[in-house]
């Protein structure tokens, strides 16, 4: 094997395929990248069972091949190379891989590339065509409800509904539900699946938040989920088990009303939860009436901490409390300059939304204080 | 006690006292800042037996008053204040010092001031200038290459040397050693002591590496050694016990003399590290000859790394290698764009120093492979 390739085309790969390398891998083989020199292109592979990534970028192949090296150290050393171009080959030595650039040599041992699980490229039985754009806001805004513990996998994953031309995700974790929609530009059979939120992280992150152009290829078979790029092809486990009617959670009519300006509820916010972190339950209070809305909380060994904002009001006066980070969560993913809160009393769910966006839909259960 | 204060001079001043804030406090009141508010000047103390410091900064004082609250806390929430002024109270209640700014509000549960123990101010037996600048310089220099372990505590600190006109600092662990010197304005007797590390990383780090105007006095008691600058007073123990004579590790004479780009020798040591790290001893090897220095690193498990840059060598050839921290540490603190490095042979130590200037000298032991 032999190769030359540019530096940035390599970082950009090793920046997305480093995300399916086993952190703490069941055998040695799944903390490395298999590399695949064929044809004026360098396929790389990483699968750690539950995500698999293939990247290829264009290299100038003077001898195929194929090879496995540690994920973690390649990135490492190509990131301290700062010469335009870089040179593989594996000549000398079939144990070792050896990597040129400016002057700065570097020699790893290999992996058996027969020994590596190669990333599958399932049969899909559907596809769907959606904006690179819009799937990456449509993750962004729901991704971080989902739940942190494994106690019920299915909530570990973003719920996927295509129905006709509109895609919703759906994340719970049970106590809180986002919900986000986008438009197709062509009709599809009605399907759904729920796919690991640390793939959709990995798929996130794949979008440039400036491309607009291109679109991305959702292919759905029975137990995969896969995404495919121009370079990029990812291929997921789909999380089994059936999702909750999520619908039912969510309130059909709210006794109060409010709008709030979204740069100072996030100020506020943030200065209040230094108090809540010290509380048991990460508690802050809400409390709308008179125009405003108060801020607080209350730690029996610390202190309080409190801060009012312009608030307005329509309906009744309340008084809620929720955990602090349910909150914080989704004043980051809010796009809007205000938000919209919807509450029937301290102890039913809240509903956040966009002014004039019907797609997005934030749910909180209070804490019971 | 109530006052007013600007928030950055607030600020500041918690950036200086929080370094000697217990951070696992023997007893809770270690874990407080001292607030004490009295003619128009707030005074802030921290103390945690090894350091104490105190900071004085302008507030407007409608009433006088003292108290103490968890420090790590009060910065944590000033940190997040927005409005210019700041304003304490405890009028309502003794046991809450309520914080304002800009619709902010705070109220912290404070500890007894009486329980604080209060930064003590020894009479000095001698004292010093020197230029904030040139001690901040003497710091930066030496004060990396202190043990890091209590097993010598006479070598977890500076060595100050005062002879005539001239101050010097010496720090080692036995295996490296730096030196650096400046001169001062006026003539004193000799004196020496030994300043805790941390102590000095905090003098350091109050030390605006803009300020070129100002002044430091050092006072020197039997135990304590005390810095004063403008409005912050710093008081250190003094590390008991005799420094060893550290001229004998300085080699007199060296059979090879060695000049290299320092910024080369840098890049070049950064990417090797990557493998030394991979090492048992963080061994890098480095090769003097043909007007070249090879910087290289080997793993048995992992693979080399290797990377030669020019260098412009008088005398003998040399293999030589280290622990890549040593060396690493010693190119960050070199100012010159060019470095020295003179040697004997594999089992020598070798020196580093900075082209036209005699003052700064490190010594570094190497690793025998």
């Amino acid at each position: 094997m032999k190769f030359s390739c540019y530096k940035n085309d390599l970082t950009e790969a090793l920046q997305v395929i480093i995300r399916a390398v086993a952190v703490k891998p069941m055998t040695p083989i799944l903390s490395g990248i298999y590399l695949k020199a064929e044809n004026s292109a360098l396929e790389l592979q990483s699968n750690n069972f539950s995500t698999g990534i293939i990247v290829r970028i264009p290299v100038n192949a003077e001898q195929e091949g194929e090879t496995v090296v540690g994920g973690k150290r390649l990135q490492e050393f190509i990131n301290k190379m700062t010469d335009e171009t870089v040179t593989f080959s594996d000549e000398d030595s079939g144990d070792l891989l050896s990597i040129k650039s400016g002057g700065k040599n570097v020699s790893l041992i290999t992996m058996k590339p027969e020994d590596f699980p190669k990333v599958k490229i399932p049969e899909t039985e559907r596809s769907f065509k959606i904006a690179t754009k819009a799937l990456r806001k449509l993750i962004r805004k729901t991704v971080f409800a989902v739940a942190k513990d494994d106690s019920r996998p299915i909530f570990t994953g973003c719920y996927f509904e295509i129905k006709g031309n509109k895609m919703s995700l759906v994340a719970t974790n049970a106590h809180r539900l986002a919900i986000d929609s986008a438009t197709l530009q062509h009709n599809y059979t009605d399907c759904s699946f729920v796919v690991p939120a640390e793939t959709l992280r990995g798929v996130m992150f794949r979008i440039d938040p400036k491309d607009i152009e291109n679109y991305v290829k959702i292919g759905y078979a029975t137990r995969y989920i896969t995404f495919k790029f121009d370079n990029v092809f990812i291929n997921s486990r789909i999380i089994e088990g059936e999702f909750p009617p999520y619908d039912r959670v969510i309130p059909k009519e709210f006794a109060t009303n409010v709008r709030v300006d979204t740069n100072d509820f996030k100020e506020a916010i943030d200065f209040v939860a230094l108090m809540s972190k010290e509380t048991e339950y990460h508690t802050v209070k809400l409390n709308f009436r008179d125009n405003a809305l108060e801020i607080s909380s209350n730690s029996p060994d610390i202190g309080d901490a409190t801060k009012s904002i312009e608030a307005d009001i329509r309906g009744d006066e309340v008084d809620i409390s929720f955990n602090v980070n349910y909150i914080a969560d989704v004043i980051k993913v809010i796009d809007t300059d205000q938000v919209n809160i919807e509450l029937n009393d301290r102890f039913s769910p809240a509903k956040f939304t966009e002014p004039e966006n019907e797609n997005y839909v934030y749910i909180a259960t209070p804490v019971r204080s």
